[in-house]
């Protein structure tokens, strides 16, 4: 990782305004500070971008043979094949799996990374509800290792691994499209959510290469849960007939599984009357009440070749050795089934 | 929790053949004992019941605000759920919620148990592969309370939270025999889950107490996944027409999932051709190609209860308060759709 060795302790401790020792306790043994005054000397140090003279290796020692995921959706079963993938590449290496919810709170995000900061844990692959914060500099100045996982970490010198969200709302997209329907709902929220924005940006680019003038309806929902997909159903049913989408796309399975029980619920048949597809390609997608089409992710192997990538920058850190950060980007597959079979 | 005072530290160095500074170093310092060492004595400290001569409060210092669980299946939603009950309830009381997996094996069990102990966490919810080990008893020693999950900690001294598994067969085999059934598979695994075994003996229960002659044709399947049903599938369907019963009991609903793709498969109509009652009542089992009947678990309430009893307990150790240990069992109920109406 690069380092900024112009900047010295000094230049920290002046610019928070405290002492020399209170910025070494700060890196060494945060505790001892109160938040306010650690919050004061992180945030000279992130602006300074000074990283304490140590070996990688000192910083690293002490470390449990504990690697960390934090996922956005402990409930979504893309994040616990993701988990299982990790588990399937640590297995037998003498490392042990740990799981945090974020449940998409970035408050609860930025706590849970302290916790696991305290406890010490060897590394981290983390499922950012945003985008890299202070905290992870925070672990990472600590010798904490942390790997992106799904969503590319371009430009924030972070190994990452991502599949292509853009690609993949192209691929759900550009399919409805070629079943003729000329009103598609994007359904999928919050907007804040890095996947929802790239996959409604391939739903765009999708329409552009068409030539179509077809209208993309944007309905945001406030989770990508289940209910939020039944009560998304509720909208669009209450649509006057000429206004309402022929087809939708859910920006996950979960919510596309909740819409067609509101379809259902509301007497539409799907694909007949509305046209659904789904993203993630979940197992549970496939034994839907109508199968669902859907946007496979390589989920298992997403987790093994970010635990393959933790693994390398850990060993690393532990003999001292340079590490090149590595953004590996998956690329989705259309999968086609009963419910979006052509009109 | 009871004392055994008669018991001396030097009982347990005479009986494990060490001195008392390495019992001393197993209880305070596991890590400068050599594991061979360690297993003698603590094999003799669990042989003769000894208690260290330390208060709760003192075994609970510097404990972190972390509450771990370890279930059998993080894939399997019905763990997920119970895990979002209990971050509901650990929600907002300064605490945070991990989870580990131990895919039903019992020496990675075993081993994440003794990680959370190094971790020194402040409580653990634990779904067992079988029964409490001495690796609990252990923990529990060392300050950190464990509450039992999914299964009655009756007589283990363990506060529980579980849900009666055999009420929950005797309901769906009674329904499949009400609806006319006589030949019957039950299929789930391994023999060894109490959740299966008790499971099968609510189902023979069913059947004494409907004086039938029902045939229950055990299928055993080496895991409780969808793939495990899918395989099961295969095996019913390879029966002679005479021998394949017409109705199946899946002990949990990712086996009914799997059960029901695989007889899609092979042209079997459910529930026309085959009856399909799964347990759970996961979300996916309503929203499946064929909604499934299935025994309703209150999963979150499992999970909310669970961390309210760890809770007290922790409580009362961090006051050197005596604690009762309870068990709390809820009762299941039936669910049916369609995959069970009536022939």
């Amino acid at each position: 990782m690069p380092r900024k060795s112009s900047t010295s302790m000094k230049d920290v401790a002046t610019l928070a305004g405290v002492s020399l020792g209170t910025v070494s306790n700060v890196v060494n043994s945060p505790d001892l500070v109160s938040p306010a005054t650690r919050d004061r000397v992180e945030t000279a140090i992130a602006k300074l971008g000074w990283v304490p003279n140590e070996s990688a290796r000192q910083l690293r020692a002490g470390r449990s043979r504990v690697i960390s995921m934090v996922v956005m959706d402990i409930g979504n079963p893309f994040f616990t094949d993701v988990l299982r993938g990790v588990e399937d590449w640590v297995q037998g290496r003498g490392y042990h799996v740990q799981a945090s919810n974020s449940a998409a709170r970035p408050e609860r995000e930025s706590e849970q990374l302290r916790v696991l900061e305290q406890q010490r844990v060897g590394g981290i692959l983390w499922a950012p509800v945003s985008g890299p914060s202070d905290r992870a500099e925070t672990l990472r100045r600590r010798g904490i290792p942390v790997v992106i996982v799904d969503r590319a970490g371009d430009g924030t010198g972070y190994c990452s691994v991502s599949v292509d969200d853009v690609e993949g709302g192209r691929l759900a997209t550009s399919h409805l499209l070629d079943l003729g329907h000329t009103s598609i709902a994007l359904v999928g929220g919050p907007g804040t959510l890095h996947q929802v924005r790239d996959r409604r940006l391939g739903a765009e680019i999708a329409r552009g290469q068409h030539g179509s003038s077809a209208s993309l309806l944007v309905v945001s929902t406030d989770s990508q849960e289940a209910a939020a997909g039944v009560a998304a159903a509720d909208q669009l049913v209450g649509l006057p007939d000429a206004e309402r989408p022929t087809a939708v796309f859910a920006m996950n399975d979960l919510l596309a599984i909740g819409l067609l029980q509101g379809f259902v619920t509301h007497g539409l048949r799907v694909p007949e009357d509305v046209a659904l597809i789904g993203y993630d390609d979940i197992s549970f997608a496939a034994s839907a009440a109508v199968p669902l089409s859907s946007v496979r992710q390589p989920r298992e192997a997403l987790g093994r070749r970010g635990a393959e990538l933790l693994f390398e920058e850990m060993e690393a850190a532990d003999h001292d050795l340079p590490h090149e950060h590595q953004g590996v980007r998956f690329t989705p597959e259309l999968v086609v089934r009963r419910s979006t079979s052509p009109r």
